[in-house]
């Protein structure tokens, strides 16, 4: 659980807009990747360094995305370079932000959570990923170098519809992308349940509920980190800002439905897994059922018995009957139908179905 | 659980407003149908093609069916026709829609679920039906051929009341049909829970707790495809475009009441299921008890006098009592005091109930 | 459960405002009464014609009570007479509605459940009204021959506030009658509910539980038919039409806060019920440690001295002991030793309480 | 459960408006006590009859107080006199009113539930209090003599602040004293959980089972009873009748202020009753398993090594090693290592914790 | 369960606005620290005194600090000085407030808790802390003696950005390192959680149960104290006084956010108890199924064989077979095959999983 936080706690105390990465990989490489269009052309420089920035055309829509927050002078200088509030730059930093938008007067702020589910040990893996919009640019974070984006990157080098439109159509593009990534990984988790409830009906072990049990507890770290988004998106399709054109709403709007849908597959997907629980506690139910019909059946078979085979254990000087030549199988045939009497009655209540 | 997806996955990455199908049956037949009616004159074309389009009167409302969404061209060209946006073309291919309502400037797109639900494998069958309405034509586009409108057909070419007023109306009319057929739909349903309840109560086994999570899963699934319709027919009654006139709003409200029933039903529906669930776990711990109290009563009754018997086996060379000449007897005597006191415990403690 | 529905499934593919009754009883007698009164005077006919109708004085309150919707003749020339739209007189002739008011322009139209609790077979009956008023005129239709709004007619005779009051007073009155009906009926269902919480305390067996969830299921029931009606009385108050006087509302006003508490208590009730639930499902787990614990304690007292018995049942021709005088007695010691010191350690377990 | 009606059912069938006792002491006295003071003077009469208010001097406010509603002339007379509502005066009469506050031109009506927990069979006893205020007087109606109301007279015989305000002032002292008094009764049954919580911990029987389910019962009809008070002061602070001060709104906020607190500990403390009924559940359940331990390692150990005696207890005439001199010292010995293997087993199986 | 209610009991009765201290620590010492600050000048005094306040100097912003609310006089004087409102003053003496914001003319008040987690004994530790801003000034009420605003005086000490604020950004300063230490507190439970969760699986025993369930508790309390402060800082937000610059609002944004996040997760932590109580009651079944297995196993083997060699100890003077010399071995081999075909079974049946 302790995903839920990053290293929070070593920001207490310090001011606010204090800019200091809070997420796990400390280390590793961080690039930086630039890439301008407009309908006529399209220039795209992949490693591409701070001065780059200062060169770029201002008459095109200019992307530049960042892979690994954690290169902190790099984020913060960027950020100081396009004027963006100190508090925005600090949540840029900090990994555990829930998706929120922030209207600011000369550019949008946006983040959200991107996802994937590894099937292998039913983890879902979440990255968080912020962008900036203004006039002409767009500036993207990922936490992890990732080839989500590529698509979009596709589409602009084909000189697709995007290349005509603003940088607000850029920012629902990339929207868009993640969103249907979740799909994909909704379409997973979905196969992942069906099996689960296989495992669960054929052999309801400890093992399996610890998987539901798990699966439970990521479906609401899913649902904490994509809840948001719809909201987000809702306030885009409303906003009012010189930034957001008319036209693009309509994809928002568009956009907005496909959250919904998501939204309404993750509370399908809980009540599903709910519902497992109860049938799991269930088939446990009916299942020690079982053993204690046998434990029963078995002993109320052979304990009357066994008592009788005890009363001519016993070594009285006079006993009925032990000097019959038929004592013995007299007393077998009464152990038969005690027993076939038995087994009769315990049919008749239907224990053996 | 695959159910809740179809091959969205096929669609990451493209831009928005591509045209994909995505449902299931991805070959098979597809076919048009026109039926162009006014009050004075009814013409139906039973296999129309896409230039019979081109022939119809402007004086008349001319209502287009497709059965089988998977001929992606015919949809496109026919959307293209009627200058409907690339979005909702993609939204109509896309066959697992949440119900909706878009109005654009010339037309209102209303997306929703017919349900059907057989019996005999106590299955939800459920397909999308898109309709697209302007000032004089409906667009339907249904997923498999089906006989759901034939009553409207028939009431068309009976000249009856459909036939004077608006695309609006006959929209109304539609989305009508669907929505008797929720209520046929939750009929056979009730009649479905009935037998289940009688069966859970009489035989609470493995098998009828899962068919009981079967349909809760199923009941599920129904409430999802059919609730947000409720707010879609809301929208329509609120409706103020001039494609809806105020005296069909009349009927609107009327649809809208039986949503709210529709709904009602369900929510109690799942209620019930729910109580079921508490119900079968209540027997089934009452069974547990029945078979414990006989397990208990049988080893309480035979162990001690087992006992007993175990004493006079021993082998020692001084017994009390073996050589008297009814100590068999008293010893049984001594058995069958213990085993009526024993009984009569039990009966005092209310076992025997 | 089949009672969610009459037989609404033989009006599918109908157009709207077609008058087919969907109720239960088809056959049996119908009847119409009249009583005209002004606070001058006061006329009853108890079995009315169509022909009386026309007759009917302008200058005062004509209320006509209508038993029995089958006749579906009746009704519907009864509605055309007052002009009443088509959707309504299909409304009253489906007999499952929900609680629901339209305000049309010359007329309103209430439709409730009147309730009455059978305690024999814990069963709640349920019956629709429906209610039509206009300026000096209120129809109101029962399923069956009821003696319910007697209290009204007698308060009339009697010349009583009533008399000098507007239709829309009657209808007060008349609805009041009926909530003060579910007060009676919930007093009953109360005093049900204190009989199975003593028997499910006493005496938890499968019978209690069948007719906890009986109940249970009666309350969901009952719940769908009265909650909605809150929101009928809340517009009535809120209603602006000329059809309602401002002194009038006052009168709302207090019905509905009698609504309020009606709503309360089915809330209360259905909580109480989960927690009787909850008691018996505590009530049996605690029956079934006590039966454990007595299966524990007989095994655990006799199964180790069986086996000592065992021991000296055995034939070895050398065992020790078994020669000396004394060995039964000292065995019979050794088990009584072992009997009281098991017993004494179940005691320091707390297993007798 | 029959608490949650009176006797209202006699009451079906009168007109609205009738003066109606429905309470549960139809018996005993029922007096009038007058307080009538202003800055100046404060005059008190203790048994005040139906003539002396009609000498109320009018510059001082005049607080008559009855206890006893019981006594149907005398309050019907009082609300005549003060031009009261019949409606209201059917609301005082009628004791099991929800807390509601009702605004009419010369005078507020408000009634609310005055609680005390009596820790000796936790019995929540409530009791209705109804207030009128006007220009210059408060009429409160209480079920039975009672105290509570002592502090406010003690407070206006020290000519406190309250002598120089209005009667809205009045009011509010009073209700905050009702509220007062929530608090103690709430930290009373907080106590008793506190208590209970322990048995449950100590020793989960019935018994407990059945208190914690009598108090969730009581809480449900607390929370009903006061829930609804937080809704009539928030109307107290808004409302805009000259009756109330902008001056006493702020000590109506601060009451306010309490509600919420009232509100969010009864809400807490069903939860934690909720919490108590699991954890009781899982104790019980690891009692179960404590018991099944013991039963199945004595069952587990004694079973076999009695067979094993069993065998040689067998009188066939050639037995293996039954006329070795060691034969019961061997047999001995394999049981003994049979006993201390299977107790190993269970320790390493982690049986003993 | 005390732990809801400070002595409240002993405020009934009193009039409002009486100054009565309510907490736990009635002794203890008290204190009062001032700092002085303006862009250009720092000043500090550590124990000050009433008279100290009479000095202060009017062009900085003044921020006393009271450690020990106990302490009624020096409270009340203080209160008095900067004209609050007695409500106030016995709202911060009144320690079992629920946060919440009161604005009035000349100032606002703040009220809100200080939590702290102590992993030791799984207890939170809370604390209230009340805030009184006005034009220049800044008094914080601190229960006890801490060091939590240590940081926000080291930032003053440093000249940082907070010296040239008004008091309503310290005011969000000293808020915001409150809600820090929510993510410290948190975070730590988080671990106490995971630890919990490891227990659970490994031994699911009693003590365990009963962590978790006081943890649900503390979470419940935790919830109720930090719930309320969203609200209090969305109000700080949208405030219109002049006491809140448009700048600062922009921090109580992200404030907001913050406190968003925290209710978020204690949300999530409640949902992930309840799963664990799920998991434990699942493993707890899985235990007593495994338990019920074994003893199953044991008696259904040996129950039957121990019938057997019970039938060859009986004294029948005639037994076949008795006098073979192989009849030991053939029974030996009948018991052997006997196990050896139950063991068979109870694998297929896949008890041994």
């Amino acid at each position: 659980m302790a995903r839920f936080f990053n290293n929070r706690s070593r920001k207490v105390g310090l001011p606010p807009g204090s800019a200091i990465y809070t997420g796990k990989n400390q280390q590793g490489s961080s690039s930086m990747e630039i890439l301008s269009f407009s309908p006529e052309a399209v220039e795209e420089k992949k490693t591409a360094e701070f001065d780059d920035i200062l060169l770029l055309p201002h008459n095109r829509i200019n992307w530049i995305n960042i892979n690994g927050v954690h290169d902190v002078e790099r984020v913060k200088s960027l950020c100081d370079h396009f004027e963006v509030h100190p508090l925005i730059t600090e949540d840029i930093l900090n990994t555990d932000q829930r998706p929120k938008l922030d209207v600011h007067e000369n550019h949008i702020y946006v983040v959200l959570k991107m996802v994937e589910f590894l099937p292998d040990n039913a983890e879902i893996k979440m990255e968080q990923v912020s962008f900036i919009i203004g006039k002409n640019f767009v500036l993207s974070f990922q936490e992890v170098v990732g080839d989500t984006f590529n698509s979009v990157r596709d589409r602009i080098h084909a000189r697709g519809k995007i290349c005509g439109r603003g940088a607000e159509y850029l920012l629902y593009a990339l929207i868009d992308t993640v969103v249907d990534n979740y799909f994909v990984a909704l379409e997973k988790i979905g196969d992942e349940m069906e099996l689960m409830e296989e495992d669960l009906m054929l052999n309801p072990d400890t093992e399996s509920v610890r998987d539901l049990y798990t699966l439970k507890r990521e479906m609401l770290a899913l649902r904490r980190a994509i809840w948001p988004l719809r909201e987000v998106i809702a306030q885009m399709e409303r906003e009012d800002s010189r930034l957001v054109t008319k036209a693009t709403k309509l994809y928002y709007r568009d956009l907005y439905d496909h959250m919904i849908q998501v939204i309404d597959t993750i509370e399908t997907y809980r009540d599903l897994l709910s519902g497992m629980v109860d049938l799991y506690q269930s088939t446990i139910s009916n299942r020690m059922n079982s053993i204690m019909k046998v434990l029963t059946i078995i002993s109320t078979v052979f304990i009357p018995i066994t008592f009788l085979t005890g009363m001519y254990g016993m070594n009285f000087d006079y006993m009925p009957g032990v000097s019959n030549q038929n004592g013995f199988w007299i007393l077998a045939g009464v152990v038969l139908v005690s027993i076939v009497s038995m087994l009769f009655y315990f049919k008749k209540q239907g224990w053996f179905n």
